[in-house]
């Protein structure tokens, strides 16, 4: 059901700046705008055409708030499908606030979170992955989860599968049509072409069904535990690692600054370090990798870096201490990417670098025996000697494939959800049809796919999924 | 000198938002715009009308980097006098990053703070002081400030600076016309007429110079310092005052939440609690109210609240050590407002209670034998019992008259200086007149007294001041 109410909100993040932006929608967003604004030239509001801007004041009786700038859209033509208006005022929180409570007194209500996006979604302006591809693109802060959230909602994934539920929703209409005659003994779904459709359905939803593993660390970022004793040198790497992009990022004042605190971005991929804060502040007191902090970290993580300081080796019995620590982490964590780096190579005697190489190769070709391997980097984290080829190792756990291919990734549980139980009710109509089972079980099953495809384009809804989707968007979108 | 170069900024607070807003301004603004918009009806920005707006792409090539919108103003309708463009896109510090990189590759350059406003400055858009309004109309926080730079802002204050200054520059004009007939003995300027002016010119400016002690507080707020022993209820205190006033404001989610962390408006006054983290943390050490830190403390604050709690004061020998540390503070602080509040009155005995009562009033009857008043009060922090009444005292100490019957009022340093040179020139020019000095002299002191006038509305400006004034402002404004 369409809402009838005008909301409002500040569609700016809070906080005071140059300028904010106020925004309004509904059947009475400019009746009700026009109560408070008085345009420079005298104009009435009330009958300008869309995608105007008009500059006035914002006036409490005979108070003037504030000079501001109006946006007008008229109908079908704003983001909303609705009327809409937005005000753009100075940026004090004071003025912000004193605009929006005298727009609540003339009747406006305050929005939802994602409220706008919802009746943008309801007057059918976009579709419901479309709406979800929103608050992706706002969260969005880096290349890969960008690029991701942009092609899905300019509707790539949408698209994708609208068009296969179209033809299953043909199949599905002349299956049904065949239970009318069913007396009759009539096929007229081609049996070989259903068939056809549904191993393309299959290999189209595995396919979405296999990029979330992408999606979803594209989305969320990768997370990266730096682990190690005390004094080996993470901070100092975790600062090489971050310094050269807070450089680059901090070229552009004012627009970044807090945000990339512990993300590291290469090649428009984020990794996201764990728990930073904790690993600064364990230079203090002494603790060995086994505890269980530690293990809490590397839990979290996908990838672990395991960094030691070269330097302190001296002896066999060290080195024998270290490669077993090794073994450890490998076979209580088999699934999880392992990187052992060791550090401060600059001040590693010769002798000691043989002995540790020797000692790596030794045990990398034990690893090898069963199929195992291992990486392993030597590194200055002071002179920035090695970092590159970090980046690089962890860039190779990451399979870009698919993004590098423009393909649609799944990065929404959501859809992952209604994806895989699309694919469970399409296995079962291909069983069905290779069992020779009777149309009028298969159409349900086919019934049912259709209704998990059409939950995530949001053809099939209900106030709950709703209520859940746009309760995390932000305010004022 | 008009740059004639392009300047793009965020003009929208830093951080995630739903929307961010992205302002170019110059004379390829539009042009350089046209390079990376694709608006999505196909239109050409280039021959679009101004104040009008236009959905579209931001793209880089062949990547689209986001949908948005674009607003298009034609030179002298904008707010700069020039050229501009303001791109609204979806508010990821990410998109924002990309597109203001991409328009710096197409042309532009990073703006620099309040640059769009030094435009609006040189353009002729606005003097100098209307300029100077547009900074503390976005760091106005209540009633007070947003009141007097709005009136500011629309010209109030540059208006009775301007008709003075001509009608004096009238008056300079004739007095140095007479120069040219100065053989001839003529007087084209009435001197009676130029008497009444000074005297007017004379009370405007001594007007103006005195609202700047007003000015000042409510630009900047009234400091306050609550001073007392650990555990007589400062916190407490502090929390009743401001927690009624945070609860309306957060009302309007995300609009202010963290601004207002230590300051109290009241009746639009911002009163501004010194350290008061500092107070809460002295709740754990034991220290007297005659150490170094309080003083520091009370040295900053215009207002002071000397805070005991009553229901400590059994004998007479800790009242007499109470009077005379208020005694200490009036000594010290002859100048500043001294409110002695009694904290804990719900449990203190009633006894007790007429005991303090008793001693202060005996000590407020000495004070008046030599002219002075000391407020007091009674307070329960805890239950905010007699926390209006210390609200109104507090509001008792600032004049707000001025500020009521909407005269001009001077908060700006820089006008205050101004107008203080400008009322010594005019003395000159008033001593001069009586004691007959010649109109040649005269001249010199008037011009003079034209310069200080121009200086505040910028008809007088040079680079190192307008330097200066600009650097204040916020990017993108």
């Amino acid at each position: 059901m369409i809402p009838n109410d005008t909301i409002v909100a500040l569609a700016t993040p809070s906080g005071a700046g140059a300028i904010a932006v106020i925004r309004l929608s509904g059947k009475d967003a400019i009746a009700i705008a026009s109560l408070v604004f008085q345009s420079v030239s005298g104009k009435d509001i009330t009958l300008q055409k869309t995608h105007t801007l008009h500059l006035g004041h914002i006036v409490d009786g005979s108070k003037v708030i504030d000079q501001v700038l109006l946006s007008l859209f008229r109908g079908t033509n704003s983001y909303t499908g609705e009327n809409t208006v937005e005000i753009s005022c100075h940026g004090s929180t004071y003025i912000q606030q004193q605009i929006i409570q005298l727009l609540l007194r003339k009747g406006c209500r305050m929005a939802q979170p994602g409220e706008f996006t919802l009746r943008s979604f309801l007057n059918g302006k976009m579709d419901l992955s479309q709406a979800e591809a929103v608050a992706d693109l706002i969260a969005s802060d880096n290349e890969a989860s960008h690029q991701i959230a942009m092609q899905q909602m300019r509707g790539g994934f949408s698209n994708e599968i609208a068009k296969l539920r179209e033809e299953l929703l043909n199949f599905a209409s002349l299956i049904e049509l065949e239970l009318d005659f069913a007396e009759e003994d009539v096929e007229f779904a081609d049996r070989t072409q259903f068939h056809d459709l549904l191993n393309r359905i299959e290999f189209v939803l595995k396919r979405l069904i296999d990029s979330f593993a992408v999606g979803n660390v594209i989305k969320n970022g990768i997370p990266v535990a730096i682990v190690g004793e005390p004094n080996v040198g993470k901070s100092t790497l975790l600062n090489a690692l971050l310094n050269e992009e807070r450089a680059i990022v901090s070229d552009i004042a004012g627009t970044t600054r807090d945000t990339i605190e512990d993300e590291l971005v290469i090649d428009g991929i984020g990794f996201r370090f764990i728990d930073t804060a904790g690993i600064r502040e364990t230079q203090d007191h002494v603790e060995s990798i086994g505890i269980k902090k530690t293990f809490e970290k590397i839990e979290l993580a996908q990838v672990i870096l395991y960094l030691v300081d070269g330097s302190q080796f001296a002896a066999n019995g060290q080195l024998d201490t270290f490669i077993n620590e090794i073994g450890k982490i490998q076979n209580q964590y088999p699934q999880k990417s392992l990187i052992v780096i060791v550090n401060k190579k600059d001040v590693i005697s010769p002798d000691t670098l043989t002995q540790i190489n020797n000692r790596l190769n030794k045990y990398q070709e034990e690893l090898l025996t069963v199929n195992r391997t291992l990486s392993t980097i030597f590194i200055s984290a002071k002179n920035k000697e090695g970092v590159d080829d970090l980046k690089n190792q962890l860039l190779s756990f990451v399979n870009t494939g698919a993004l590098r291919n423009n393909e649609t990734i799944v990065t929404n549980t959501r859809h992952y959800d209604s994806l895989l139980k699309a694919l469970e009710e399409i296995q079962k109509v291909q069983w069905g049809l290779q069992s020779g089972l009777s149309a009028d079980l298969m159409a349900i099953d086919i019934r049912q796919a259709l209704f998990y495809f059409g939950e995530i384009t949001g053809q099939v809804t209900n106030d709950e999924l709703l209520g859940n989707i746009f309760a995390n968007f932000c305010i004022g979108k």
